[in-house]
């Protein structure tokens, strides 16, 4: 059975925590059990982790080495400064697929750099919430052919 | 019935035309196909359109505003150059997804700087020929709600 | 007697399609329409074209030299990427005026940045549709001295 | 009756001062008189004035708040350099247009940046003398809507 | 009653721990039992914490909404590299006041710019330990209006 | 006694002279006013100043070598173009505070760039009239030593 | 027999329309009549066509791998701003050589650049109408070895 | 006797873990012994550590003031990206050797960029594990003047 | 009789005013005063003048057209950020020769950049009061061929 | 009868000195005597110098003055560092045409820059050995019209 | 055995010629007779040359192919500027080892860039005359393994 | 006696070569004529030397040292490119001043930085040949303190 990390970055864990109004109220825990359900309709197993410590999450993508097939990463504001996590990735040598919430593409020039984009497979970006469900389904495919 | 085009910018027409043992033997024909295939699952309606001729794709952008509630497009290389076609998104107004082939992050400087990007809901890039499926059920998402 | 081309560039055929509460009202059309009023009263001929195509536009010019003696040109989104554009106004010999409706220096910074403006007598921007009759009375003025 | 001020900035009064032959000889004072007549003609008081002090022309712009309902401004070489005159315009919340006589963009790569453009109406550039007329036409269909 | 969380970041915990000569006696608790008698001063509570782990900083961040009116924060070196800290400021809603011992425009290029400024409410620097004094005045001023 | 000159730069006396409901009530002179009180209960005696002109702030700078002890000023536009104030200040000999109403980091990218700011002893900003209290007494303990 | 298109890009057409006197008298036709003469001698069949339009030579490089055994292509303006025209020249697959009649060296900054120089055999420019012998020469030396 | 700290940064205890026959099949483990026995012949007592957080460098590189000499560092990642380590490596005061198992100026531009190089003794790299006894013969000789 | 105008900018009036030890006793009297000696040697009339108004140094500028041959400028803080002064010396078309005291290239960054060097005839720096004499001879030379 | 010097510059001495499977088994000889062969047939003098010296090739290009028409140069890697042979090329006033064997814009983007393409007639690079040929025809052609 | 040239660019033979109190009582002698010691300890053959001639330079690493099996190489100056050695090193195919006696991340920004680094095997520097040691030893371990 | 190198670069042994109309007739052996009067009248005692090798000039430097108290050095092209110039001029220690004949503001981009200025006394430029005796002026002065 395919095995996949999902990762989240710093700040996710704040997510709909509050300006209901303005984000929305999905907050990751919703998220991440929407994925638990995808995950099963897909026949994949998916475990999840979020942390506000770039050393914690190299952490995770080193062990992830052990048990897990691929990654799926919304690395968040580590996305434009973390070289660290770009070369966990890189070492731990298992297929990612790179996921934002928002489309950084509106928003500030210095989250116009990804330094994690050009070591994933792809990236996704803009879909909201929905998006790790794309990330997820896109990895499957990357690992299994399977549509 | 949710109606979608699909919109393909210039040489993506030789797509698989040549060095079938280094880029797959996926042309766009077996894309569109596929594609189709895919569209009736979701319950979407699509129509398929390829130019090399930047204003071409222009006058389809402006004439799905007739007959489609979205857009999913691989600008290929006017995605890096087109001001036009940026333009012609804004002013068509509908939702539309940036889809590519390859994960351009790993390419040449001047292909990191999309002007399309921040006028679109989202962008997914790197998973090849499946890359449009996500597109698709990506913006069926946006217009509908439906996972 | 005086004779112009009024060339528009890109995506000005959409002029008032959508949101008019947002960019009033007035089409392309009646610019044009407005145009050939200012025009008679000027005592010049004034003849108008629209495309979405570089290439057309750089025939246009091209068949300007045959039956006009200056342009007014809007060159839209082309303003920032056609150095065939600007090379045709350049091979052309014509005299030319470039006018843009809204004020560009309050948008994105790539369009900062005209190919066109060193080649042209003079620019106009930002008095919306009264801007092109600005242009014709500059354009008049160049090419007769009358005021 | 809509009353204007003309702003003209360091050394304009030097104008046609030297090399009429290569500069013509229509002096400041001879636009200001043209400018009167065709004001005249448009229903529009004129008010002129001249300095080469930056902090004089800042003081002009913040009295025009009493006995005007717009500017018409030439900052010449503080169009690239005074972020205080920009400053001016912002605070005195008259609408302004800016006029340069030469047509700036085939000139030093310095003159390329205005501080003033994004703060205006509009712009017009290139024209010479005549430039003011269109300026006082555009300020004046700005302020009143007739053509 | 006001509660602030002062919050200071990497390698402060070594104020005055070495060439005391040069960069005074003042160490970090010394400032900190300044700032409790200021506070009482004031009628505001403050809780101090200080780490050198980027995200230990925005746990205490996200932790602060629990507990806190506002945040005075020295992000020292994290100012200029930190999106994640920027982040958490802003996904905590909880207005902020940045401080720095030293004048950073005397230092070198890469401190010149802060991650963080433009989503705080004011910077105070260059005046050592007095500026959290004059930060906690700021932040209380901000929150109450009190001088 | 600490004898201070209190200097404002380009277009703050305009301050409130417009859009209260947006910029508040607060005009230049009631910010004067409060600071005089503010100096009273300091011990500090305050000279105010407020001109348009590069060259009178200069010469203001200049003559505070007579008869005073430190200089608070705001700049404002001239915090970003002027060389000739940095050189004052430097020239003057005088420790000054660099004071600004906004958070510029807020602001224009060309307002990102202070040249006064690495020849003062410290900057505040983004605090609005009360940061010139905080100014007063930022110099105050530079000068004095008291809290 | 080896067989070569010989395309020029936009404007070309109008090569020595007008100023005889300063740009020469040979125009297109002579140019494509002078290489057919060439062409002869070196034992080479050439295919000449000019367009303005940057999808009709795309599709014309895409045609061109029916029937050709090499390009030679002067994109003119579109040298420096299509990145579709440098991927249709590696999409097609066939070698090509690029050619300019200027030294483009010594003109504006923005013709500085080649979309196409690094995915081309090699490049010629600054002869004048000669430069088209000495690309034919060095295209049948590519493909034949042929001095 | 010479006491030295050898820090290792992120993703250098992955060192050998994949990929052998690419990369070698020296550990950190390897080169920790190694230079055990390198350490021992110079007369030096050396402490190893390695953490993916850059708040635990911080951390060993304060304690360090306690108990070491000097200091030999691979950074890693946070070489590029780390203010805060250069900022301990000054406040710790320690003499520091900074060393690179790779050739970092023959790989991405974003690794030229050292935050570390200027503020250490100096630097030693390229020349895989073995660069580690070079960085401690170099801190050697720095602290004692042996060779 | 050659007539000359040194033009002396902002800051210059105090030199020497303070910090003798290290600027030396030199004021700008006695650099006026040294001046005429040497003028009266090379039979040069010499005017001087000093201002901290940008606009009055354009005043000055223009004024000198009715009685000078040629002008001696030290722009001081004004080389760097005035537009206006180097507008002055080209309306006025007399020769001008630039002098600093210090030498510039081994201050701030901002500094090298003069907008008054390439429309002057030559520029002399470094030299501290002695330069003025130099600047002298050379304008007499240039005006005359005197050596 | 037209005579031509060839100047070779540095490390071309070495061409095809080690790895021949590589670079081809051409040395700069065999180019030489290629290059008399093809003179001979088209009745021009060539003379060919190699150095690695800076000053050498000035001095050729010095020289060349006495007994040449024209230059054909390869200045190989001082081409992208050497203001001194470009000025030379500028004061010798010989025509002068640049060639290189490889396609320099395939490589560095420190050698995208040629301090030498615009003082030189036109510009050659790409075919290898075979250039020589190409850029000996093409001076031909300039010097006498012959092609 | 193994032989290495050692190879010193401009300006080091002036090694401690003056200022000895600054720079050491070492000369470039002194260097190479300790660097002979080390030699004869590691069983290396050294050969030291010194030269201010870029020319020399190139001319003494493509001698070196003779009779060397690799170089240590301090460019001085030339590191910044020097393609031409660059492309020595390279056309030589040696394996070299670069040092520096400074520590160049601590000098002026030209001298951040090396055009030497990415073709060496790796670089030393900031280690005085004893980094001679460290290369020769590096050097030796990558020719032979021996430690 | 004051001694004084006078040092040229490279390709001012051709001036006045040619274009005798343009340049000018004075010869460098004019100038040194010249100088040597000049020289003789200040008491000062001059030795010229000219060369177009970057060795040659730093030889001279160095040797310089032996027997001359300063230089006036004309580096020409290699102002802009050699780092071991100014190296040189640093190690030799001698005061130095730059000269140049023409006004290098006035000419291309890369000719605006010049790497020798700030570490000599001063820099004289745009006055032709006498700026040789401004130069030697100034030197004597540095020296002597003679005016």
């Amino acid at each position: 059975m395919t095995r996949v990390l999902v990762l989240n970055g710093p700040n996710l864990n704040l997510l709909a925590a509050r300006e209901a109004e303005v984000y929305g109220t999905t907050t990751l825990s919703d998220i991440e059990a929407d994925l638990q359900v995808a995950a099963a309709d897909m026949g994949v197993e998916v475990r999840c982790l979020q942390s506000n410590h770039e050393g914690a999450l190299i952490d995770a993508i080193h062990a992830a080495r052990e048990d897990c097939d691929g990654i799926v990463i919304n690395p968040a504001a580590y996305t434009h400064t973390s070289v660290a996590i770009r070369d966990a990735l890189l070492a731990a040598g298992l297929p990612a697929v790179e996921i934002h919430l928002s489309n950084v593409a509106k928003r500030e020039s210095f989250r116009q750099r990804s330094l994690v984009s050009d070591v994933v497979v792809g990236t996704i970006g803009g879909f909201g919430p929905f998006g790790y469900r794309l990330a997820l389904a896109a990895l499957r495919h990357h690992l299994t052919g399977e549509r």
